[in-house]
């Protein structure tokens, strides 16, 4: 049996709902489903101010209930980190730190080389989180290469082979993004790819607060639509672990919410009142809404139109130097957690 | 008789419309009214790809009517500009500095001296619109302000004495805006303020493709109510032109648009149905409608959450080129209309 | 006696040195001088990694001597700053925070509101110092300003009313930076004014390592000669403490630089040589020693060349956010030491 | 025979000056050389305000002597463009897209596809200016990449194939700048690749105004002594064209400059007065010049200190905009010159 998941839009089959977390999408198909879905484990954890929920997406049937591929999915919410609270910015790095290194056997095998590829474009304030995390790391490989030990100096030890960098978008550089990170994978053959992007939400308590890991890699975004190449195990030939962090809403997804709440408050009346209410709700359905929605949102196409709050490129910052920080500790053992996010401010 | 228009927050008054475009009140408002509206008039000439739109609220019927303060409002439409043609731009240039120099009579009056004020937050994408046209103009006060003649050498024949700032936002001044306009405008004495701002626009099409220019100042957004200080000729003591760029549309204005598509067809579909759905429809209020955006768009309240391309960053680098560019040339009369642009690049 | 001195353009008197740090007048004219300079008083204490050096001019006497205005001049040096070694940094701001309070009785006083001054032009890297640190300070006066003491909430106590602003520079807003501070001074009415510029060294060592504090106030640099406002108390009525920091060195400060060793190394050779040496040497005067940097510095003049490390751009941000921390913690009690730093980087 | 000629560093053999320029290096080689220099070819055309300079270094023996690889070396300059003279700006933009043209054929086969690689770090302003230009390039590839040609659209005609980007340096990325593009090359397949760069001049007036341009490639600067890759024909299987501007001259520059105008004072008085003086400056040599800048420039070694104006930031905005510009119409010829530059600013 051969299925095809279109994986690629972010949509969440059957509901319409676009998001880029598999934690969305699971809240959503489970409001519908009676029991567990089948294919699908979820388990959820809270440890001060920041809250882990592991969605294993286990086979096919739960890949097409969730539209998201087969794998582990590790979301760390911590709605604090939007009021700069320092505590729980130490803590989120601590624990993206070790989710990190669970995932990855990071911790287990010092000698595992890592690129790190920031994902988007740095023009575009929501779409920068990936180069700008990828700016603060603490980059190493050029010092493992030379050739006599001694220069390597503090790094023999308690360091890893580390290289990074960001590949932009096709519309800045002209070359499919995926097909610059498979040429750099080639020459430089790391051990292991963590990729950085910003990723859509559906809720938009999820904007800035959450970050997903999730060993499944990603397809980067927008681009056209028939080449769009992959960045995962498939397509690099290593293990490839992506982690992201809602920066945006869609417009799309608002004007939808604001057309639910209204339906559901006719719904409410029209029960109590005529069945002819009743009866023209009932024929409403998903393609006149998603047509009433690219309506109302042209001129822009509506993938093109986000919704944020003011202060973006405030939390973009922010939570860039919290990735960053915990990265750092995960890649290298000798940087203590706290000086992870401290090394290269 | 006394009677208080509260245009602080830009809402038309009985249609719950958000717009700083006195444009888009005007075609809300008249939209629900026969004939011409009381106090307001209007008129509409093309030329080039530029649209140029002057709407005259005569009097405080008008000035109820738009929920904008008595005065004359330009508004250029230069749909093009987004485009990037580069000859809708020269056009767009040459065309606000023709209507600002005669809504402020400054090519009749060389020894006038202006001081350019930028309003907004650098910090913020679309809210920097003005200090990014402040960093590009040609300021020459302190030239002028020299002792010895001789040494104001080229600046001497066809340049005015043009100063310019940008106050920033109380957030991160700790000091009203409007606060630091008045002590600067003491102490500079201009013989005329031209204040640059951001808008928020009700159609989507208006972002960054319009440019409103007015004669009744601006009241700076977000920020503590009861205190907020106008920036117009009350209270400044000087005639002060308001010159603003729609940058966003709030999420709300979003939300609110999609529901009124939904209500729309389900009053099209109602009225050929039943009649217990006619009347549902017609008990849903502007209440209802405000209270459930709010419930969509919390856990941000709506007034912080914005709807924008993802270009947005581009976008605002060439409109600020574009608007300094017709600036400098309605302000020294030298600049010929090409070089205005180029000048500060 | 009327004795006037130009403390204006950095030069120590007599030693054609250039430098706006007192430490370093006090370093070479006391290379000069047999016992200690009159009216100059120098202490050096060394703790964990940061020098505190403290120059205290006492009268007229020592103005002259060293070309600086009478007054008390703490000088921090961290070499280790350069090497973003986190526990010099903390360490820096903890002093830099302590030696504030000292100098200025804030940690007496939690009812003094302060108002901090970035001086300096943003779009110029050297030169944007004190616009960054601006930029990273808890802002206060405007929460304190509301009517009601329940809305100030957290800021109730612990904190201190503090409004910042960063005044540009001349070429930027056409007017005098000491004009701009004057205005928004008599309007806000702080009791202190902290002042915060980049200067220039005449070591290289100092650059980025070093932080001077002063009670003595700060003349805005480069602009028109014979207008610029002084920084200080005279001109603001309130007091006025200066901090900065060396960002460059000039590049006639290298050129001197080079042909003095070129001269020491010929007087060594000379005066076991022949005599006509001795008396070339002994000829070679300042007035030439000028002309000939000028003339290698042309086609730019002197004072417009900078001599910077190409990291300039890193240590800029370092540094400003090591400064910020310092003085968060200086102007609020409530914030730790630890906390100031990260508070909003 | 094999000779060794190491072009690295960019030192002139035996006359040990520091330049980029093979304009500069044949300049200080002729003034101590009778006659022509055997194996260098020079000419040298002016035309409204921009000097166009021929450099052709024939053989082994020209290039050890001027201390650059074998091939031909345009160098335009153009001192008006510090003035920001519009006019010079476009005079040079044009000359740049013909000299360009003529050194690589581009005019006579539009079926050529041209990669462009900015070469240099963003974070660091003199640095910056090869990322600068490739942000401002009109990048073609991925839609000539498209499957069906009607989706070219406007495209398919007067426009060529071009994708470009930013390699980063060692620092940031942990790759050697030359693997990165080797990969990338490998993969896109170019016919063409454009290098841009910073350089290092001789001569301040140099700074800002000139641009070299040379079929000989070039090697990164500062890195791994033993293992840096250069971007060439050699190493990249296509022919290579390098654009490059002084945007900084060395501190070591300037010292030994200084150092050069106290000889010569010393030589002139020495001559008319006695012996010993005459002995002593023959005595001095270039190991004890470089001894001693070396003891000036410390605690810095001479090549990370750079000598730049103040207004550097300002200065790469606006020759990259120029460059960029001259790019786009020769890359493009349906993109008249004058709008080359425009297109995307």
């Amino acid at each position: 049996m051969s299925c095809t998941v279109n994986h690629r839009d972010g949509y969440v089959p059957g509901i319409e709902i676009r998001t880029d977390l598999a934690l969305e999408a699971r809240e959503e198909v489970q409001k519908q489903t009676v029991g567990e879905i089948a294919g699908v484990d979820a388990e959820n954890i809270s440890e001060d101010g920041v809250n882990v929920n592991r969605v294993h997406i286990r086979n096919q049937e739960g890949s097409l209930k969730l539209g998201k591929p087969v794998g582990r999915y590790i979301t760390l919410e911590a709605p604090g980190i939007k009021e700069k609270d320092v505590k729980v910015e130490d803590k989120l790095s601590v624990v993206l730190s070790r989710e990190l290194q669970q995932l990855t056997g990071l911790h287990q095998n010092h000698q595992l080389s890592v690129m790190v590829v920031g994902l988007g474009n740095w023009n575009v304030t929501p779409d920068s989180l990936g180069p700008k995390v990828v700016e603060d790391l603490l980059v190493t490989r050029h010092v493992f290469e030379l050739k006599q030990p001694q220069e390597q100096g503090m790094f023999s030890e308690g360091f890893r082979s580390v290289s990074a960098f960001s590949p932009g978008v096709m519309g800045l550089t002209g070359i499919e993004t995926g097909e610059i990170i498979q040429s750099l994978v080639s020459r430089v053959e790391p051990d292991l790819v963590i990729a950085i992007d910003a990723l859509a939400a559906h809720r938009l308590e999820r904007l800035h607060t959450t970050v997903q890991i999730t060993d499944t890699g990603v397809i980067p975004g927008s681009g056209v639509q028939n080449s769009r190449l992959g960045i995962n195990r498939e397509t690099l030939g290593v293990p490839v672990v992506a982690m992201g962090i809602p920066m945006v809403v869609e417009a799309s997804t608002i004007a939808g919410e604001a057309m639910d709440a209204l339906v559901n408050a006719f719904q409410k009346e029209g029960s109590s009142g005529g069945t002819s209410m009743a009866g023209t709700i009932k024929n409403f359905d998903w393609n006149q809404k998603r047509q009433m929605i690219n309506e109302v949102l042209k001129p822009y196409n509506g993938e093109k139109l986000m919704v944020t709050p003011k202060e973006i490129d405030a939390f973009v910052d922010n939570i860039s130097q919290v990735v960053a920080g915990g990265l750092n500790t995960a890649l290298h053992p000798k940087m203590s957690e706290t000086e992870g996010g401290k090394y290269l401010q």
